[in-house]
């Protein structure tokens, strides 16, 4: 049986934060907007229908609970939530906080320019927060 | 009680096919590629996890059956999925039929360039296979 291993691209552009019950929860180095990466462990998963009923409903249980806690955190005006995976295959849902004058609004992050590297001091105080929204 | 109505511009932009349980499903005029549409019949939904546990566990399901039944379709390369909402507030769930060549490929079709009508021979028949898929 194959192993769950997470996709090259998505382990070099975002660094995991945490475990759910069925995803890793990962951070976009991209400091233009608050952007959060849901990862199912299951290998060999291309699309939300390719994951068992139980899975599906754990995905979908899992991602609306790091939206709400994204808009929580942000304030954002809307929350985007997609699995897109044009590119990278390996099933993957972005949680996207977005706010009225952010880079791209009100279109798509997705394809949108380059990402913006987080500076150090930065990204740990905003890993900080969301682990501690977690564990509430 | 607010009764639900589907928002001004989804109306315009989209035709409704049939209903599920929980949500519309309607075909976006566009004939650049395979768009559905899943709206909630819900009033003043504006995110995912605003709607019930239940009710998002059924957007989830319906979500995936309906992505599911556009890949089998289609044979398209890749399902995309996504709820944005960022112009249209109304909650509604994007299922995107993509394949390479198409054209924005790989990039996302949420704003990109302008909707191109079907002509009506076109859609109808388009509308038909779709029905005739969720009636098996």
């Amino acid at each position: 049986m194959q192993a769950f291993q997470v996709d090259e691209r998505l382990d070099r552009d975002s660094q995991l934060l945490l475990d759910l019950a069925l995803c890793q929860v990962r951070l976009m180095n991209d400091a233009r907007w608050p952007w959060l990466i849901l990862v199912p462990r299951r290998p060999a998963v291309c699309e939300l229908f390719d994951l068992s009923a139980e899975d599906q409903q754990l995905a979908a249980a899992e991602a609306n609970r790091v939206a709400a806690l994204l808009k929580g955190l942000t304030g954002a005006d809307k929350i985007n939530v997609a699995a897109i995976g044009n590119i990278v295959r390996q099933l993957h849902i972005h949680v996207v906080a977005r706010s009225e004058g952010d880079p791209n609004w009100p279109r798509p992050v997705w394809g949108f320019g380059t990402a913006e590297p987080y500076g150090a001091p930065e990204r740990d105080a905003f890993i900080t927060r969301i682990r501690k929204a977690f564990s509430r």
